[in-house]
């Protein structure tokens, strides 16, 4: 059972991280998602990520902010790929969450995306693009909504577009 | 042929992403790697997006500063994962472009890494641990040099440690 | 046909730029105005500005936020001067869309102006000054203007001022 | 007689400023230089503005760093298109000037470029892209010179790149 | 006549800048308050600042944001004291105007405030503190002020103080 | 009697550091809370911070936002350990008062927290990991309260996550 | 035995951390030295921190740059007090560390110091004042060291004073 | 006696306010010049500025880095006009200095002037043209010497200028 698995620091994530999680049921892809904290529940993050790897976890999707340290404990317990969600809400307001997921130590990535509910989504996207190397009616999923989004813009346009 | 391909938006960009090649090498992963501008050269860069994804790029390693546009043409021009690795020299000194590779709209996801040799470097291992998915014996390389890395530490801590 | 050719990369710039619309309209001088993706739709955006320079496009106006490619996507495609609006609404609120819009490498320029609806205005503001070269009564029209700027700054300090 | 008149607040904006010149002559424009300070020769500058416009002056230059009001004072003063170049050096290391030289209120543009060389040089790149629209011979030199830019790129590459 | 000068570069700084009016009305200190921009009326603005010179103007306290160059023109104007005030609004919400103000070349200094309202508070003290040089009974107000502001305090903590 | 002291620069400080006093009193600690300000009640700040001493305040806990300078000025006063909590409201929301408080000469050092509840709440912990050293009691309950943080995460999780 | 227990996450931070070590050594405090990672030997530093903790360490400091999480590591595995140092380095040269370092979650805090020299001689300072809550001749030291710094000041003034 | 007062907040600063020293020797007007620390020697700097002042100190110019609280606290102790110099060094090279001078709270301004030397310079020359209201003399060698800057710009220029 090939599956992403997302972490998420604290339940106020949740909001932002939801966006994520219906990005892949959209696609049909199979996730799991849970909160542990890097801080306040470290041997709960290090026994989960266990454990989903053993079932089958082929990515890693982990949301923080502030200290913004969970991307990085997952990607210190892990060799799988992690995919970091920095959150809003520090003293930067995201910015010292962002360079505290990114900035990891050679030889342990964490893949960051942006804040906010686009990098919850690309963080969907961004996993699903690693299942797709091995699940080519994913891959052709993803190549159709390239389309999707293209005609979107077209749709916009039309509707306040002036030509001469 | 599974391999990796980075690309890089101009000359002064090679003597960062070389770590990267170096890194790739070190593991025995097939790479190529090519000089295209986003902006000096577009119908290249497609083109050898193209061309390196028929041939069997798994996953695309680009690298840009200033406006640091490389990485997300890539993103438009595949559905492969794209890692994106911001250069120093813009105006904010490397901030600037890692913001203009990591905020992708939603849909077209760069994974970005730091600035720097070590954002170079950590381009590579998450490209081999996307590799590693399908690669069993690369898999197990990125494990071991786990425990080299914990070795590493040890061995740097003995130099000057004093325990009473 | 001379004209100036406005392009954004999402419907959200709209209601900023929907003033920069306004301003040309304020100087009768003729527009076009679409949305088109750096990202979400390349082809579109590549043909849409080699068909509106063929029609007579004098200077292209673009607005877009976040990684803020489109500028550059425009500048890369056309020698006719690019005007770039940077939109609000990333990390840095704008600032990263403005230095993702400015730093463009040396041989194919951006002229950036303001975030917000000032930005927007003086986009058309400075896409007339180009226009004006050319078009005396144009060019006439923006000297009567500043004189009408003037005033206003009297008008307004007649209100409040305080003079001994 | 058409031209590109270039102002710098002080001498040490020269060494930047240079290489801005120094586009113009490869490409055959006519330009004037000079120092004249918003501040420390506020008449001088207003003077001469007045009398480059009435020599042909087609459009301005103005490069300034720290408070960086010359860009701004000239673009008080005329109503051609003015371009600005922030210079390095203030607290914030150039984004101060940037931000200093774009942020113009409405109707009273000044269409900005990036910070150093790279900015000096498109300065020159925007002003003749201004000076091709009734110029066809600058206008087929500019479209030659994106193929110059596009082949350099391709012998860069050359020299490092790696295919399998 | 002696008495102090204010500048606002447009209509929406008054809201700020009527609280540095009123302070100096609560110690009867007499003043001007114009509204004039450094870009849209520059030629008002330095007919004023001559008047107000002549008339006995002190010192000159100067508000403005986003480009904020009025702070720096009124300094180029006279020799008397300029108290600049920066207004949030920006792209760096006041940071920016705080260093386009604050930066001037040698020898033509703006003493520069805070943001919003005790900026605007404290030009008003900085102001009175220079006319106190030669105003033995506004020199006294300032001290017995001090002692005001001493028991302010000692009065909000008795509202919420817990002492052992 | 060893307690807390708690000091603010202002009136507004109050609503943020009340939760520093409540996390306080959840654990039966002792404290004492009073405003006064580096700059406008000196004399106050340092009788005050004297006579506590005295009285046998182990820790002192110093909250101001601007200038931030309350911190410093009792770490120059005192020995003990002191607790810096920087406010929100200056010209970088708070990021101003952080450096302000946390860049101290050496010799003369602030411990700081971050900004907001979250610091505010930090500072009384941190106070109180202080004070464990020497009252057993109060080690074993702040032992515990992780436990109950723990499990705090576990039931945040319960009511969102989805296992496979 | 009462003692200070010091953590780095790299060999590099020795260069900045050794000043630290000397600070204690200078009053003769007791102290352990490690490298140890949050990343790359997460096993190591948790049991260092619990055999320190058992042997006595009274607090812990805790030096990391980049993502910086370190100190964060060391406050959730105790529950004595963690004075984190943060290191220049990266993207945004220490405020990056800084950030991450200080922005832990309510309940679990870090004391955090200044970048470079003086934090790291400030973290030693800070821990010596807890331990000089029960330890009288270390308090008497560190108020005679106050006297020492005021006479310094003195001296260095009197080097190049000038006084009418 | 008449004169002006500068403070310092380590010898590490006299490099930088040597210039403005310098300054009022160019132009005979007499000052003091001392290191005195907010936080090394408080009772020193109270015991200074006040005796200044009997002297005649007519304005008080204060430089210091890092949390920079020296012109602060000058502005607590004194009604007389208090300038402040911020010096580089700190975590934002300077602008945390800046910051950290410049937002007193109302009723307490110090008036701030740029970074380095021309800071420096400029402190001067405030505090001269604060001097100048009551010195006719000193008036009219700051009118004199604007002559001499705008005379200097136009010497500069001749070394490199362009006209056609």
């Amino acid at each position: 059972m090939n599956f992403v698995s997302i972490l998420m620091g604290s339940k106020s994530d949740y909001e932002i991280m939801k966006h994520c999680a219906d990005t892949l049921e959209k696609f049909d892809v199979k996730y799991e998602i849970v909160i542990s904290s890097a801080h306040r529940s470290p041997e709960r993050t290090k026994n989960y990520i266990k454990s989903a790897e053993e079932k089958g976890a082929v990515a890693f999707i982990a949301a923080a902010g502030m200290a913004a340290h969970l991307a990085g404990a997952v990607a210190a317990t892990t060799t799988k790929p992690v995919i970091g969600v920095p959150m809003k809400g520090g003293a930067m307001d995201g910015m010292d969450a962002m360079l505290s997921t990114v900035q990891m130590p050679a030889g342990m990535p964490v893949g960051t995306v942006a804040l906010g509910r686009s990098g919850a989504v690309n963080a969907a996207y961004f996993a699903m693009q690693i299942l797709a190397i091995t699940d080519k009616e994913l891959a052709i999923k993803l190549k159709e909504d390239r389309v999707v989004q293209s005609k979107k813009v077209e749709a916009d346009s039309a509707e306040i577009e002036v030509i001469l």
